[in-house]
């Protein structure tokens, strides 16, 4: 990364937007917070997210017009050449130029990729990734997404979508709508069968944490139950552990993968006992013998790994 | 492939060795064949395997000084920077420097490659791939093997062991030996389930094409069966193309594939009708829609796909 210069890194959810000013020696120096809102439409979008720039850009004492480019990540299929969200589900967006629209608005580069790619990026050269040359990472939250690294560098794909590892059907013969990856591990999953069997009368401690509202049950609460020694908890978690981690040896297997990063928000609540779980699947289920070296670690950049990915595609894609 | 010298490509079985001396425009003009016999050792096998060679070049009117090198494909886990078998079970041989004591014997240059790596290498530049940038090769026979073309290039993975789609798991829960695609779709499988359902009384009319001796159904039989409205074969059939279109599945979704080639005996022997069914399969299965595009094929080059792509990575790996 030869640039002296800093960028701005955008983590772009369907709900928040994380902005932040990195340093050329890989520091947030400035950031900002802005709501999405893609109900009220995409111009209005856009301006939060100039807004936001310069927020950061003033809490890192600096203009915007010194900075020397921004990255950003984005939910749902983007083509990283020409910086199109080509389809965005939790915007609302189909065949959005980002890059160009953003760039008239700042007067900066904008680079487009996304978010889930951004933050295995992140994690590969600044994280738990540590440069590994064919990594998977999957990440653990609503939905369960995935990026690969392969080769030491993202990998795309025909139709620029690759990475979508909860999609894959996990259970061939179970109905539609109940049968990938996702649908059996994803945290909304864990969530809701944790939910049904408290209805069907499973003792747990869960209850008593929510006074009894079982929609108040987050990541956070499961994390909780799951280190009290909650036995339903642990026996849904685990499960779910397992499952993940057959999910994951499949590509390991496939692709001869090196290094697994999980990550997303079941991960960071859940920590070591998931990624320990995960890992012991893992290699249980892969073939040949050899993948077994494989490592399969948590994050280490967090909240952090959308903004920092973003800023060093943003330098790498200037190169 | 700039060289105007033939070279000889070898496929290399448990079984058969097929040796071919391929002209530099990508003809067969010669070819030999002999028994592997790999319970007599390892430089008998590399002995019989000169002498190949010898007998191709004869075939092909010149002497083996007159060729530019040689390629071949090994069955199992191969180095292919150095040209060393790592492990190959078919073989009874672990690293063994193949290209090294080759050469030695032959006085040419050696390559070697995985055999699926390779006959799917053949696909792509000469068959059915037509130099797809991202393609996945499933050859169906005993068992079930593998091979991906990423980004225009055979791709290894870290323990240079990726493309086993065969050992990826399609039941997670269904015990150990029953649970991968291979043991529930390849031939051998195909045949099982249905010499099992005979023996259970379904009706066939497999067992009057054998004369009553169930050991002798072999892909060629089952494809007779089929396609002679056999109501049991059918069935059988249909479901493992089915569940071998969601194995793939699961890799176009992952890798955002442009292109599957079908090849292997199994695929030869029922031919359109097994690849228009896994098609829909794959088709019905993949995330996200963009993804229906795959192009799924069969083999083109048939039995020479291991020749033929042999010789064009000596050629490629000489430039």
């Amino acid at each position: 990364m030869p640039s002296v210069k800093p960028v701005v890194g955008i983590d772009l959810g369907g709900t928040n937007v994380q902005i932040g000013v990195v340093s050329p020696d890989k520091k947030v120096v400035g950031s900002a917070k802005r709501k999405t809102k893609p109900d009220e439409g995409r111009d209005a979008v856009l301006t939060r997210i100039a807004e936001g720039i310069e927020e950061a850009c003033a809490a890192a004492k600096m203009k915007v017009s010194e900075l020397c480019g921004v990255g950003i990540g984005a939910p749902g299929a983007i083509d990283p050449e020409t910086g199109v969200v080509l389809e965005a589900v939790n915007l609302r967006w189909n065949e959005v130029p980002l890059a160009k629209l953003l760039s008239e608005k700042v007067k900066q580069p904008v680079f487009v990729d996304n978010d889930v790619n951004v933050a295995v990026y992140g994690e590969n050269k600044l994280g738990a990734g540590e440069n590994a040359r064919d990594l998977l990472g999957v990440w653990l939250g609503t939905g369960i997404g995935g990026g690969l690294i392969l080769n030491g560098e993202l990998y795309y794909g025909t139709f620029k979508t690759a990475g979508e590892i909860g999609h894959t059907i996990l259970f061939p013969g179970i109905p539609l709508g109940s049968r990938s990856l996702e649908h059996n591990c994803s945290r909304s999953a864990v969530v809701d069968r944790i939910v049904r069997l408290i209805k069907a009368n499973r003792k747990s401690v869960i209850p008593s944490m929510v006074d009894g509202d079982l929609s108040e049950v987050k990541s956070k609460t499961v994390a909780k139950a799951y280190q009290m020694g909650d036995e339903l908890t642990i026996q849904v978690v685990d499960h779910a552990a397992d499952l993940i981690g057959i999910g994951i040896a499949n590509m390991v297997t496939m692709l001869s993968l090196g290094r697994v990063v999980l990550g997303g928000g079941l991960t960071e609540a859940l920590g070591e006992p998931l990624v320990d779980r995960v890992k012991k699947s893992v290699r249980a289920n892969v073939f040949p013998d050899k993948c077994k070296q494989v490592k399969v670690v948590g994050t280490k950049l967090l909240d952090d790994a959308g903004v920092l990915g973003a800023a060093l595609i943003a330098w790498e894609r200037m190169k």
